[in-house]
C-alpha cells in the first residue's frame, strides 16, 4: 500500500511539474489572469486523464479514496504548484465540503451535491464567516439568522472571506436557528444552490493571496428561502459539523502549503548553489546554511506534527488538540520557510522571476484563515491548563 | 530650531493625509496604476504649494536644507503613505543622488543636473547593482566595463534592479575603470543622461512593492559613450562615493518605512480597539497586548538607532557602524510590526481595505536593499573581531 | 562635563578591571562565597581611594552628583563585574533607596538614613513584594498592613524577594494604611531600622543569582510599631513614591547589566578570534559571525533606548514609558547577548573557566524582577490603545 | 506491547514521583551534595526493587531490552527528575557506551565491561573531547596519539569534558593510531580501567550543570599502555564507531530532556492556575496562554521529529538527518520549554522553590554537547545542497 501511495504522490509530482507550474509561473500564481474557471477545466481534465485526480475523493465517485495519513504526501506534492490543488479537484473549501458532506449528507445530497463536486462538475463555497461583529475567529458571535417560515427557514445575513463564492455551484450556509449571537449552541448547516434566490455576491474582497479560484468574498443572503432537505445533518448541530469538517480541513491546508514552502526551499538551495559571492559560492556561507538548515528543521518539524495529527484522525479520534497543533505550528514555520527562501535569493528573490515571493504571498493568510494562530493559542492554553491546572481551577473554561 | 522642525512634521502630515493616502489607499499602493509620473508631478505641485516640498534638498534650490536628525521626523511623516515620499520629493533614489551630487558635483553638474532634480522637474536613477554573477550585495563584483575610447570611455554592461530607471532624467552609472571583478579598486560613476545612445531599458523586474515610480528595472548599456565632463567626483573612486551616498541613504530608507510600519501599527491599534471577541474588546486580550507591546518596542527602537545614526552623521562621522545597525535592525524590525499589524487586523488585514498588507509587501525587500541584512551583519561582525578580538587576528579581513 | 564622564567611565573600568573581576572570577560570582559584607567594606574602600565611589550620589554625601544620562557610561562600566556596581555603592536596592530617599526624605531622615546609605556605612533593602497572593506584579495586591495605634501604626505582613534584607541597616516597608487588597491606593512607606522588634529574615530564597549581598530575602513584620516620624513622606501616598523609585532604578538595571552583557560579548568574540574550526578561525564561520553581529546589534538598542529614557527622565519628564520600553527591551536583548555569548564559547561557555554562564545566569531574573516583561508590555499597551484606539476605549483601562 | 511499554512507563514515573524527585528537590539537583555514588546505588536497588531498571539494556544483562521508539515514553518518565537517568541507569554516558560496546565489543570485551555496566556494577566515561586546539565540534583536531609500542600503544594526550570520567570503572578512549590533526581518518577506540596507570583526573570543569555524577572532568594521559584486546572493534574505524554511538545518545539526551521540561512546564501551568493577579486567576491573561501553547508546541514538535527519528533507527537506518533534525530542535526547544516555565512562575521561578530553573540550567549546555546546534545546522544544510543544488555543486563538501 505504501508504495501505491509514493507511486501515486510520484506522479503526482511528474503531472504538478508538467502541467501545472508552468501556468503558475506564467501568471506569477494569479488565478484569475490565467484563466480561472477555463484553467480549472482544462486542468482537471489532464489531471483525470494521468490518474491523479481527486486522491482523497471516495472511489464511488472516481477518487482514490486515500485516508488521512496516505493524503499527507500526495497533497504535498500538489501543493507544490499553487495551482495544483485546484487542478486536482483538493482545494479549500471543496475538499473540505467533500468530507463534511461525506460524513453528513443525506443519499438525495450525496446525488445532487457532493457526486458532482467529487467529479470537478461544480465548486462549492462554506459560508461561516461574517463580516464584524459576526462570527469570526469567535463561531459564537454568528449573527445570519435563519428564521423558521412555514416548515422551512427565511436566512438574512452578511458573509465574508467565502472563498470560492463566485462562480461555486452551491454553498453551506451557516446560520442561527436558535440562542443568541455571543452565546453557544443553535447554528444549522443548509445547502443553497448558488443561483438561489436573495444570493448576491457583493465584491470580491481584495487579498494579499491570488491564487484561490472564485476569491475570498462578502455576500448577502437576503431573504433566503429555505427547506427541511436543505438542512445538512440535523438543526442545532451546525457548531459541531463545523469540527468534523475543520480538524482534517487544516490539516490538508498543511499538507498543500507544505508542498509550496518545500519548492520555495528547493528554489532557494539551488539557487545559492548557483551564485557566488565574497569569494565563495552562497550555499558555502554560513549565515546561508543557517537559514537552509533552519527550513529544513522547520519542514520536517512540520511534516512530524501533521503525521502525528493524521493518524489520531485514521484512529477515529476527534484529535482536535493534534490538528490546533499542526495547523498553528505549519501556518508559522511554513512562513518563515518561505521568507528565507526570499530572503536567500536576494532580489530575485522578492521578485516574480522565482516562485519564492509569490509562495510567500498567498502562504502568509494562512496564520489567519482557518482559525488565527492566537485562537488556537488559547485553545491549546486551556487544555493544558485543564490537564496540568489545579482541579479546581480545571472545569472553568472550555474555548 | 526643533519647534520648526515639528511645524515642518506636523505640516507634512496634514498633507499626506489630506492629499497623499486618499490615491495610495484607492490603488492600493501601485504607482503606476494611481497614474505614475502625472501622479508626482500632480502631487509635487501640491506639496509646494503647502510648503512641504524637499525638507532634504539645499536651500538654494528650493528645499528646506534640513540636517539629518532634523529629517528624521519629517520622513517618517511623509513616510505614512507610501506615495508620499515622491510627493515630497525625497523618494529613493532621487534623495540619495541629490545627496551625493551636493557631495561631489563640479559645478556645471550641479547645475545641469542637481537643480533640476532638486526642484522635481527630473528623476534619477542610480545604476550600481548588476544581475549575478556582477555587482550586487559584493560591489567587488562589478563586471560593467568602461573601457577608454578618446578622452572618455565606451562602458559596455548590464544592470538590475535600478530604480526608477524607467522615465529617470539621467543615471549615475558606475562602471569598472581599471582592476578585475573580484577585487575592489577601480570604478568610476558617470552621469548618463536618459536618452543617451546604447542605454535600453531592458524591462521592469516584477518586483513585489508596487509603490516605486519607474519601476526596478533591467537595463543594457551597449557602447555608451562617455566623456571627462560625465565622470562624477574622480576616476577610480566609485566604491569611495558609493559609501558617502549609502550611509544617509540607508537612514532615509529607515525614516520612510519608519512611518509606513507606524502607520500599520496604529491601523491595527485602532481596529483591535473598536472589535470585540470572546466576550472582550480585542485590544484588552493579552495576546493582542503582546503584539501590540512588541510593535511599540520595534518602533521606539528603531527610531532611537536612527536618530543615534544620524547624529553620527550630523557630527561629521562616516558612521558606518550606526548606519548598518539603524539599517539592519530597522529593516527587520519594521517588518515585524508590518506583520504582527497584518495579524491584529485578521482578516481585514491581509486585504487591501486596510493598508496593513500593502505595507508589510513592501517594507519586505527592505531587508535585501541597500545591502540584505547577512552583509550588514558580517560588517558588524568583523568590526568587532577588529575591537575585541586577539590582537594578531584583528587585522585579518576587511569586509 | 561630557570629558569628566568619560574620565570617571575610564577610570571606573579601571578600578573595575584591577580590583573587582579576579575577586568576581575566583568566586564564580557568588558573593557570600566571596567574603559577603567583608568584600564590600574593602572594595568600597578602594573605590574611594580610586575616587570612583558613589557616581550618583549627592555630592554634599560624597558622590559625583551625577544625571541619569551622565551615569550610563559610569554604572555600566562598574557593572562588567558582577560585584562591581557593589564596590562602588551603586547596587539595588540601595541606588534607587537613595534617590528616593534624596527626593521625599525629611531632614531627620536624610540625616539618619541617607547619609549613611550614601557614604556605603550601611545597606537597605526596599521591602515591598509579597509571597503570593500578596504584592508582586501587582501592587495592588498589598496584604501587608498598617493598623493604626496611637499616634502610630503597627505593621504586620510578610515580604518576599527582599534584595539585600539580610545585614541591611534600615527597611523601607511598604504596607497598607487604608483601601482592601487588590484595589489601588492607600499604602504607605515606612523607614524601619533592620534591627526593630517584630522584623525577623526567616530565610534567604534560593535563587540561580548569587551576586546579590544579602540575599533576596522572606521577612517577616509581626506587631512592627513605626510612628509618625517614620513615615516616608506622606501618608497613603506610597504608590506614587514607588514610581518615583522605580523609574530611575529600572534604568541603572538596565545600566548594570549592559555592563555584563558587554563583557560576556567581549569575552566571547575574543575567544572565537583564538579558536578554529573546520579549517578556519571561529570567528570567520558566518553563523558565528550573525551571533556576534546580533550581539553588536542588542547591545546599541539597548543602549539607544536606555539613553533616550534617560534624557526624559533628565528633562524632568516621569518617562514611564521609556523606562518601560527600555527596561523591557534590555531585561530580553542583555540576556539573548549572554545567553550568545554562552554559545558562542562552546563547552569553555558554560563553565565557570568563562564569566559568560555566570552572567547569563545573574541576568536571567531580570526578565522578571522591577516588573516583569509581560507587566511592561501590558502596560505598553494600554497606552498604544489611549493613544491610537477609537475615543470611545481610549478612557477604559489604566494599568 | 505498546500496552506493556505504556505500563512501564507508568511505573518508572511512579518510581520517578516517589523516590527521586523528593532527593533532586532537597538538593536542587546538584548530585555530588545528594550523595553521590551513594546516592547512584541506593535509587539504583530501588529501580531494580520495582522492576523499572536498566529499560534499555539486553535483557541477558537484566534489562528490558527496548528498541528506540519503546524506549522514548520511558526514558521522558525517567527524564522528569535530574536524578532519574541515574537511577535506572539510563543516564549519559553509560547508556551510550552500552549501545557500542552491544553493537561492536568482542565476547571477552563485553563479559568484563558491558555486564558490569549494563548491571549497574560500575560506571563508565567516553573520553572523545579535548581541549583547544583538540577535538571537539571538529573530531578531525583529534590530538591525542596512540604510539605503536611493541604489540600494543602508548598513549598520550589530554581530554576535556569527560563526562562522569571520576568515579567510573572504566573509559573508551579515542585516539589517533594514524593519520594528522585536521584530517579525517585514523582514530581508534580502546577500552581502559580507570585505574590504570598513567590517566588522571585533573578536575571536574566547574559548569553550570549539576546533575551528571562524576561531573566533566579535564583528564590527562600519559604513556597510557593499552594491548590489542583492548581496542574496541578494529583499529582506525574510531570516528566510524563515534557515529554508531553518537545516533541514539542524541535520542536518548532528548528523550531524557523532554521529560524534565516536560515537569518544568507542568509545574508552571500548575502555579499559574493557583494565582490570581489584575484581577483574574494568572492562567486566563492570554500573554500566560501564549507561553502555555507555545510549550505545548515546542513539546510536541520535539516528540514527533523525536519518533520519527527514532522508527529510522528502529528500521536499521542511520538517520543521520533525522537525529540532527531531532536534536538540534531538541536541544533549542526544550530550553526555550524551561525558560517560558521559569517566567510563567515569576520570582519563584527562579528559586529553587520550584525545579524550573534548576531544570533551565540543566538543559541549556544540550544546545552545546552532543554537537552544538550551530555544527547540526551546518551539516543539515550540506545535505540539503547535495539534495537540491545544482549537479556540479552537490560533491564539494561533507561535512
Amino acid at each position: 500500500m505504501t508504495s501505491q501511495i509514493d507511486d501515486l504522490a510520484a506522479r503526482t509530482r511528474a503531472f504538478i511539474d508538467a502541467h501545472v507550474i508552468p501556468v503558475e509561473d506564467e501568471f506569477d500564481g494569479d488565478v484569475a489572469a490565467a484563466g480561472g474557471e477555463r484553467l480549472r477545466i482544462d486542468l482537471q481534465r489532464k489531471a483525470r486523464a494521468e490518474g491523479v485526480f481527486a486522491p482523497h475523493a471516495p472511489r464511488e465517485y472516481g477518487g482514490h479514496g486515500l485516508a488521512m495519513r496516505e493524503r499527507a504526501a500526495v497533497f504535498e506534492a500538489a501543493g507544490r504548484s499553487l495551482f495544483g490543488p485546484m487542478a486536482l479537484n483538493l482545494n479549500a473549501p471543496d475538499e473540505g465540503n467533500l468530507h463534511l458532506l461525506d460524513q453528513v449528507a443525506s443519499g438525495a445530497q450525496r446525488e445532487r451535491y457532493l457526486a458532482p463536486l467529487a467529479r470537478g462538475e461544480q465548486r462549492s463555497a462554506f459560508a461561516m464567516t461574517e463580516p464584524p461583529p459576526g462570527a469570526g475567529s469567535d463561531p459564537n458571535a454568528l449573527r445570519t439568522l435563519a428564521r423558521r417560515d412555514g416548515d422551512g427557514w427565511l436566512v438574512n445575513g452578511r458573509k465574508k472571506f467565502i472563498t470560492g463564492a463566485d462562480g461555486a455551484g452551491f454553498l453551506i450556509v451557516m446560520a442561527r436557528t436558535s440562542g443568541e449571537p455571543d452565546s453557544p449552541g443553535g447554528a444549522t448547516m443548509f445547502l443553497v444552490p448558488a443561483g438561489h434566490p436573495g444570493i448576491r455576491v457583493l465584491r470580491h474582497v481584495n487579498t494579499m493571496d491570488k491564487s484561490m479560484l472564485g476569491g475570498h468574498c462578502e455576500i448577502e443572503l437576503a431573504d433566503v428561502r429555505v427547506g427541511p432537505e436543505d438542512v445538512l445533518g440535523a438543526v442545532d448541530e451546525g457548531f459541531h459539523y463545523a469540527q468534523v469538517r475543520l480538524g482534517p480541513a487544516r490539516l490538508t491546508h498543511v499538507m498543500r502549503w507544505l508542498g509550496a514552502a518545500q519548492r520555495a526551499h528547493e528554489t532557494a538551495v539551488r539557487y545559492v548553489s548557483e551564485r557566488s559571492g565574497f569569494g565563495r559560492p552562497l550555499a558555502q556561507h554560513g549565515m546561508v546554511e543557517h537559514m537552509i538548515a533552519d527550513n529544513e528543521i522547520d519542514l520536517a518539524a512540520t511534516r512530524s506534527l501533521l503525521l502525528t495529527a493524521c493518524e489520531a484522525l485514521d484512529a477515529g479520534r476527534a484529535g482536535r488538540e493534534e490538528t490546533s497543533l499542526a495547523k498553528v505550528f505549519g501556518a508559522e514555520a511554513l512562513h518563515r520557510v518561505a521568507d528565507r527562501a526570499v530572503q536567500l535569493c536576494g532580489g530575485a528573490g522578492v521578485s516574480a522571476d522565482l516562485p519564492t515571493a509569490r509562495i510567500a504571498r498567498e502562504i502568509r493568510p494562512f496564520r489567519i484563515y482557518d482559525g488565527p494562530s492566537e485562537v488556537h493559542r488559547m485553545s491549546l492554553a486551556r487544555r493544558a491548563v485543564r490537564r496540568y491546572g489545579v482541579p479546581g481551577e480545571r472545569a472553568q473554561r472550555e474555548p
